[in-house]
């Protein structure tokens, strides 16, 4: 019996990033795709509770694999995808999406997100971005989420880790080597642009471009703009340790007493 | 002058929650809301790009404040506050959730996601919650708030590290002190339910209740538990350093060759 591969992402489930993957994973794969119905871009990782949820059949160009897509989150799906149609996957891919998820960005991502809520159910996943958003060569990152499959079964991660894998925006001859890597830190200049509507009420856009603040070769960020696939690997359990120990030195400076909570009552 | 602190949440700019943070903080600092219109719950951690934000002016209780809502998520509230009305401020508290925020929880909280994306702005930030959804007391968190504002001022975290509190829904007497922790992991069972609409349609809603697997006194959900309140320091770098180390040691495995492009693209 071929492993099970759930595919979904952010983009929604006519996304040719998508069916890039499914064409890369099927022949060797029991691929089962659960994805948006349409593009859900800066979701962040949401879940739906607030309504109910629609599974229906859908076709992805074709090609031979169970699909249905959902008015849901990329979150959702992953949930969804494990209940409504068990076993579980022994592997979750995210993407392909168009457009990096690089640095903090991933914090925004549906496409990670995904791969995150596969991590908290404790299935091994990966996020797979083409940092490119015009003319996107699919070809090359499909190939290597194929390969990358495979070496996950063999190679597992460990529970609450997956990886967040960037592919330059090249074609396949171009491509220089995966590198793994660390989150980078981008930042974002002029994030807000004012405008006015015709009845004088103000109204704002999120808009400015990218500066590339931690771009050294170790990071993400580095890694893909010198044309090297990045993988990092990302751990949900987000503590700060080292904070943890250095307040926790000085534990009696957070206490909670009854003669504060007077103090303050008192105001 | 008084130091500057942005309260938002995700209930909303109407909660009682907020309204018991701007009352226990008016009085010594300079503050500014900027918080949603209506309530976001497991917005997770999104910015708005599809729509125009808008802010209004409003009224929190009457309290001599500059309050302000947006049609935007919490994330949202946190860059409008610094661009549109700056100087940046000097903390951001996010909350009180009516609601504990704890484990895995956080990836889905927009009362989180807001301290989260202070943190990603540069700005020291916490999030509090209080651990109860009927008759909740929010004197005491909100006392607590005031004395956490305080601490963090001379206090510093470092950039990219926030601080996670939650508070046990108990009466001032009652509550015992803050312990330091680090975040614990929840388990959901029976997390869909299967419905049927006239039409014969299925649909599905999420359900079931959490179980408290990890539930250690140095977690975040062990202190709840216990009475204690539990102040978690979260890093927004979440890359898992371990993994990192232990997949460059084999990074060979992850190549990505021209043989194997062709290899995989002759299939």
């Amino acid at each position: 019996m071929k492993p099970r591969i759930l595919v979904t992402n952010d983009d929604g489930v006519h996304s040719p990033g998508l069916r890039a993957a499914v064409e890369a994973l099927y022949a060797d794969f029991d691929v089962l795709v659960v994805a948006p119905e349409r593009q859900q871009s800066a979701v962040g990782h949401s879940i739906t509770l607030h309504k109910p949820l629609r599974m229906e059949p859908v076709s992805v160009g074709g090609l031979p694999v169970r699909a249905f897509q959902t008015n849901g989150t990329p979150a959702d799906c992953v949930v969804l995808a494990s209940l409504v149609d068990p076993p579980a996957p022994q592997l979750v891919v995210s993407g392909i999406n168009v457009g990096a998820n690089l640095g903090e960005e991933i914090f925004y991502s549906g496409t990670v997100s995904a791969a995150m809520e596969a991590a908290i159910q404790g299935l091994p996943a990966f996020a797979v971005s083409v940092a490119g958003t015009e003319q996107v060569f699919f070809e090359p990152a499909a190939a290597y989420v194929a390969r990358l499959a495979r070496l996950l079964l063999e190679v597992s991660l460990p529970s609450g880790s997956f990886l967040n894998v960037n592919v330059p925006n090249l074609p396949a001859g171009e491509l220089r080597e995966a590198r793994l890597t660390r989150l980078g830190r981008r930042c974002y200049a002029n994030q807000l642009e004012k405008r006015t509507d015709p009845r004088g009420r103000d109204y704002y856009w999120f808009s400015g471009e990218p500066c590339e603040a931690d771009s050294t070769p170790d990071t993400d960020i580095g890694a893909v703009h010198a044309g090297f696939i990045s993988i990092t690997p990302i751990h949900i359990d987000i503590t700060d340790y080292a904070l943890l120990e250095r307040l926790s030195a000085e534990a009696h400076r957070f206490s909670f007493g009854e003669a504060q909570v007077a103090g303050d009552a008192g105001k």
